[in-house]
This record gives C-alpha cells, sequence and structure tokens, in this order.
C-alpha cells in the first residue's frame, strides 16, 4: 500500500515561496509570515494584496520548516477507546474545540487497548507531536514508562498515576458511594453492580459501592462482569435475573451497559422499574436523557475534563492529577425524592 | 493563546540524527531509515541493534525533510459535522481505521458547517496534507470552488457533484421510494415527512419520497421541518400530532429523528408502534438497533462509503461519483412482511 494518495492530476505539487508572494505583492517576506500567522496586526490593504498574490501562486504557507527548527510542531495525538461510547466521542468533540481554539490541531489515534498505544505514540512522533491526550485510561507500567521515556508529554483520563504521567479524572469512588446511598436511601437492599472490564474506572465505581454498602450495613451485591456496551450489559441483566435472583437495586459501570439492562428488565421480564427495580448509570451520554430510558446516573464532566488535559498538556513539568467530582442527575430510573444528596 | 504546549521539564527535544544511530548500531544510515520505514526488509538482527540504540539515544525517526522534498505528509484531513450522531463518529471510525492500514494520519477536523471549510483547508495546508474526506456534504459552490483551487484532493460524503469534487453517497433517493413503498404496502394512506434542514441527503430522501407517493396516487403527506437530532424530532412529532392530524405512516430524515419522534408518539400520546403509527428512519445507527427504539430504518454501509473515500482519495484524477445502495433493515416501527421489498 502507498504511504499516502498521488497527487490529483495538474494539482500544483510544488509550492511558491512566500519570498515570491512578497515580491508580487510588493511588500517584505516577514509581511507575508505575518499575514499567514494568527492574531498578526496587519492592514487589511496589505492583508488583501498579500492574500490576492497568494491566490494567484497558489502559495501555501508552510509549517515545517518551523517544526523542523523548534521540533514543535502544533499537532496533538488524541486517543479514543473506540468510538461506540458517546463517553469517548464527546470527550473528543470538547477536546478537539479546546484545541481549535488554541491553533493546535488534533491527529486522531482510535485503540481499543493501550497496550500497542507505545508503538502507536513512537510512530507518531515522526511528525514530532508536541503530546498525546489519551481518553483511554494507561494500564500497562510498561507502555506508561516506555511514553515518559519518549519525552512526549501525556494526559490520560480517568487513569491510574504513573511516573510522569499526568492524570484527569472524575473521583470515581465518591461516585460509587453516592450511587449506593442512592439506592439505599431509595429503600433497595437487594443490590447488584454490573461491572465492566478491568479499568481504573470500574475499579474505582466498584470499590466506592461496595464500601458503602459495607459501611451501611447492606448485603453485599451480587456482581456480574458485563463490559461497557450496550449488548453486554442487556446479557449481563439477563444472566442476572434469569439466575432466579430479584435485586432491587442496581449500579451499572457506565449508561451503555444500565441502557442495555433497563431494556432486558423492561422487556424481557416486564419488570417495571423503578418499581420494582431501580437502576443506576455512569457518564450522562445523550441517551440517558432520551424519554425512553430516562435514567438516573452520574454526569461526568466533560468540559471540565477536557479543559484539565489540555492545561495540564501545556504546563512545563507534570503537576498533581486534577479530580473533577461527578454530578448526580436524578431521572426516572430511581425513585423521585426531595433530599439532596452530597458525597 | 500559545499555538502548542511547551515542552515539559527535561524532556530531551533536540533529536539525535540517524547518523548517530547509525554509527552506535555499527550500520549505515540507510540501514536506519530502513528500519524505521514500513515493510523494508531489514535482519532481525540488524532490526534489533538498531532499535535498540535508537532507544538509547531517544531517537525519533523524522518524517519532515521527506514532507518538504515530496510536498506529501501522509496526513489526511477528514472532516465531520458534529459528534452527536454516530453517523459522523461511525464513518470516522471506518475512515481512520483504513486509513491506519495504509500508514496514513488522520487530522480531525469538526465543523457544523461546510462554509468554513474553504479556510480550515488552507489552514491544514501548511501541514502539506495529501488530502480530505469530508463527512459533511459540500453545499456551497464557493468553498468547493475554493477547495478545488487549493489543490487538495477532496471527497465529499452524501454531497452534490461540484467540478473536481469527488463524491461517495448513498442512493438516498431510492431510499426514500423503498420508504414510500414500505409504509404504503404496510397498508398506511395518510404519510407524514419528518424532514432535515436544508442539504443534499435530505433533499434526495425527501423527493423519492414524494414522487413514489405520487406515482401511487395515495396522498400527498404532511410535512414538518425536524432537524437532525433527538430532540428535534420528539418536538416535530409532538407539533405533528399535536395540529390534531393523526397520520398512520411516518418517514424520517435519519434515526435520531424517528426515535425521538418514537418517544414522542409513545409516550406523549400513548400512541402504539406500529400499531397506530408506522415509523420509518435513515442511517441505522447502533442506537435504532436497540430494544427499545427497535426502529425500521435504512442501513447506511459505512464500510463501502469509507472505503470509497479512501478509494477516490488515491485515484490520480477525479472520477465518477461512487452510488451505494441502501439496504433496508425492518425492525418493529413497521408491521410485520414477508414480501422482500427492493428498488
Amino acid at each position: 500500500m502507498s504511504r499516502s494518495p498521488p497527487p490529483p492530476a495538474g494539482a500544483p505539487r510544488a509550492h511558491a515561496s512566500s519570498t515570491a508572494v512578497a515580491r508580487l505583492a510588493g511588500v517584505s517576506q516577514s509581511t507575508v509570515s505575518r499575514v499567514f500567522s494568527a492574531g498578526a496586526a496587519v492592514s487589511a490593504d496589505v492583508r488583501e494584496r498579500v492574500l490576492k498574490a497568494a491566490a494567484e501562486l497558489h502559495y501555501k504557507p508552510n509549517a515545517l520548516p518551523a517544526i523542523l527548527q523548534t521540533g514543535r510542531s502544533g499537532i496533538v495525538a488524541v486517543v479514543v477507546g473506540g468510538f461506540y461510547n458517546p463517553f469517548f466521542t464527546e470527550f473528543l468533540r470538547c477536546v478537539t474545540s479546546l484545541l481549535r481554539e488554541r491553533r493546535i490541531e488534533t491527529m486522531l489515534v482510535d485503540t481499543s487497548s493501550d497496550d500497542n498505544l507505545d508503538d502507536i505514540v513512537g510512530e507518531l512522533s515522526r511528525y514530532r507531536i508536541d503530546g498525546v491526550i489519551s481518553a483511554l485510561a494507561i494500564r500497562s507500567t510498561r507502555v506508561a514508562r516506555k511514553l515518559e521515556g519518549a519525552g512526549i508529554p501525556i494526559v490520560a483520563v480517568n487513569s491510574k498515576k504513573f511516573g510522569n504521567l499526568r492524570t484527569v479524572s472524575t473521583d470515581n469512588r465518591s461516585a460509587g458511594a453516592l450511587a449506593a446511598d442512592l439506592l439505599i436511601d431509595g429503600g433497595c437492599r437487594t443490590l447488584a453492580y454490573l461491572a465492566g472490564r478491568e479499568s481504573t474506572a470500574q475499579t474505582e465505581r466498584q470499590r466506592g459501592f461496595l464500601k458503602r454498602i459495607n459501611d451501611r450495613q447492606v448485603a453485599p451485591p451480587q456482581h456480574v462482569v458485563a463490559g461497557f456496551s450496550y449488548e453486554e450489559g442487556y446479557a449481563a441483566a439477563l444472566e442476572l435475573l434469569s439466575s432466579g435472583s430479584r435485586p432491587d437495586g442496581i449500579f451499572c459501570v457506565n449508561d451503555l451497559v444500565a441502557i442495555g439492562a433497563l431494556d432486558a428488565i423492561r422487556i424481557e421480564f416486564g419488570l417495571s422499574v423503578p418499581g420494582d427495580i431501580q437502576v443506576v448509570g455512569f457518564d450522562d451520554i445523550p441517551m440517558a436523557g432520551w424519554r425512553g430510558p430516562d435514567l438516573t446516573t452520574f454526569h461526568q464532566d466533560m468540559d471540565a475534563l477536557a479543559l484539565g488535559s489540555v492545561t495540564l498538556l501545556a504546563e512545563a513539568a507534570p503537576s498533581r492529577p486534577i479530580v473533577i467530582p461527578p454530578r448526580l442527575v436524578l431521572r426516572g430510573t430511581t425513585r423521585p425524592r426531595d433530599v439532596a444528596v452530597t458525597p
């Protein structure tokens, strides 16, 4: 396979120099550069003459010499762990828009696991990327070390803290505890947890949930490993309820799993939510707010996670992890309550 | 705002040269380049020595000199029109994965309208991007002309054909006609169409729907402009049914609008689907297959749209538009039927 598509027939591939543009526009070469750099002050008249000359000569500003000189490209790699989960795409939306405001371009990386992240970042470094923001948690110490060795600053979301890894997280443990309080205060005594596969966020949510249940001397919840998708949540709820057990409160690792569970509970078993079973999700993806699911969940503040990531990446030295409090969003899958619930 | 984040403290910003790596590994400099270029044949032993030396010296392969020489970067800009619609994110997933297989990197552009696409592409050209794939249709002739003038090959999905613009589309008009047949054959006589805002796809789906209804001598459908989001579909159905009219078949411009309409029909008006009203969507986003909505819709073949885009981009000269047939997916929002329906 060719590394990249061939040029279209007749497209100008030899690029006119800024000097040629300057000559044609009758200005200095530095003026041409000013016209093509953000926020530089140039009179409207001069700008127009330069742009006209540039268009005539098919001139395109060239970032590469500066990148070679400084080793900095104005490109950041943003990593997502799949597009199936609106959590990732919403984060991508927020980060890309923040980076654009700073005139930084986003190079997209989609990978289902962090295992090969060091190789991917290694490859991207040929473009002298300035940093990496990963919505995918880094779990492997080996990868964390290699990324650190690459000398490219890395920010990871909901990730365990390794060495110089910069992390921005939602307070997943407090949210888990809050979910336990919410269900227990709502009258639930037979709890269940639909878990995700191994990840820091999943572990923290589970820990907080289990500890608070134990502190409140309620029987430990049933535990089914679902995953992170709608289908896996549907299957897990099917397994749970087919086993004859009948929990009255279920906390799910994320909204997709919760919405899958809701459909199984209502459609497969004809049970009422929240009448027979109360359900709580995590993320507050757009579908959680749809009238169908109408899911009680925890809102992950994407703007804060994204801003935290961009801010940490810009800092000269790795600084303390940023932790963002989750916000409980009460909807129709838990019993209505007037009391404000706080961690 | 700084153009890019500052380097992290102590990170090696001065990059070791491939010559230094060659010296340390005891091989020629061309061997070093071969080790770091895809598919080049190098003995395992030599590769290992080179990689070891590279790691020791923090050497990073550098794409920039080659880009300066050839004017080609191995970077393609992929444009989406927002992340709210899984149509865009699913397309992004397919295209990014196809590009990676070809060792081409994706530079992400998110813009709600094509009006400023020429400016964005102009900016990205400073990185000598090799092409643009836009999931967002190009509507403005001005923009299409300017993009053409930029000498960068552009492929747009579901877009009107302008000049040299390369287009890959689903056969939206046939799908609209198919939707009319499906509803009429299912016994509907009072039809409605929930439209999107102005776009080629929207216009084509509507044209096909209206023409077939007229051909079959059924009364013209009611027409409400919704938009493209769940909330807009919900509001449009609310408006439609509150007006006292009671259509028995509704075709929606996309799945998000259809799912919003379904929730309004079932929850706000307590009507049964497909009993009282049959509903057909478009796109076959994952949520359309959820047990809740269980939406009959048209599947847009993302793999084919993505492959078509990457293929057209790689062609030397603009070629004929690629048109991909939609596939009808029968689910629970239309009456069951055994007859196979074909365009």
